[in-house]
């Protein structure tokens, strides 16, 4: 590929995208490693989400980037429904937090792969929520701009878990 | 200025992460609104911040990047000592929450301008806490990169707010 200046603006910029989810992911993970399985089922705040249910939130919202990116299926589709479609209830049937574990290292290991191995020209493409048609006319829904929301709702949500453990 | 490829990609650029960066801080003014000054003296989970040190903690954050994004001197920089120094304390002398309500419109207001007019190839350039001779090595860490960070700490506190009021 020619290195030409439009590349180079292009690779900068999902340099800076890419940068951001991946500290975000890694500070995140390591939050999370340092609580513990009594811990994560604490609410965040009194009569709020536990901390359980965010961590399950975020595993759902993520996989569910694997199809929005156009990389693959989703690897967990029945986590959504306790996880995001269902408010934080203690009727939920959920997995153990030791599952969920599991679960994010998974999840956040495959897109990482993926991620790392798009062509940046690839990023400027459309996500899979969005028509070509509209695309045309919004060319900033691209793959690239969906990684800098995603980027933004898991910020919000780690400010939260980083109340825990709840004294 | 030529209408070239190069320059509609850094306008794409530009236009993703002032969008994100502006959705949010509406989002939070709107939250603040909706919070009554009472509500704001409490504190998002027992033991944590208040929602007013969150309130001034974003507030100085964000004053300090009308420097940091070379755009003029910050306009508040006595709430520093309260809201960035030291930790949420009930001895900090801080201003009233109506005090503080006004300097979040003044300060995101004339954030805004500034951003709003600022051509799209000067984000591109360093930032003022980096030297010349650093952004010459590490081009990403631009005017549009601090952006980029501000806003993944303003979602990282906006989610803590949002568990106000406490219940």
């Amino acid at each position: 590929m020619i290195n030409s200046p439009m590349n180079d603006q292009q690779a900068l910029f999902v340099r800076m995208t890419l940068d951001a989810w991946t500290e975000r992911v890694n500070a995140t993970g390591a939050l999370l490693d340092k609580l513990s399985d009594d811990e994560l089922v604490q609410a965040v705040a009194p009569g709020r989400n536990r901390g359980i249910y965010l961590m399950g939130h975020l595993i759902v919202v993520h996989d569910m980037m694997l199809p929005l990116l156009r990389f693959q299926e989703a690897m967990h589709p029945e986590l959504k429904l306790a996880f995001l479609e269902e408010a934080d209830n203690a009727a939920s049937t959920m997995p153990s937090v030791q599952q969920l574990r599991k679960q994010w290292k998974s999840v956040h290991g495959t897109l990482q792969g993926h991620m790392q191995q798009l062509p940046v020209s690839e990023w400027f493409t459309r996500h899979a929520s969005i028509s070509a048609e509209d695309f045309a006319k919004e060319p900033h829904r691209n793959r690239l701009n969906l990684v800098l929301n995603r980027t933004g709702h898991l910020s919000y949500h780690r400010g939260q878990l980083a109340l825990l453990p709840n004294r």
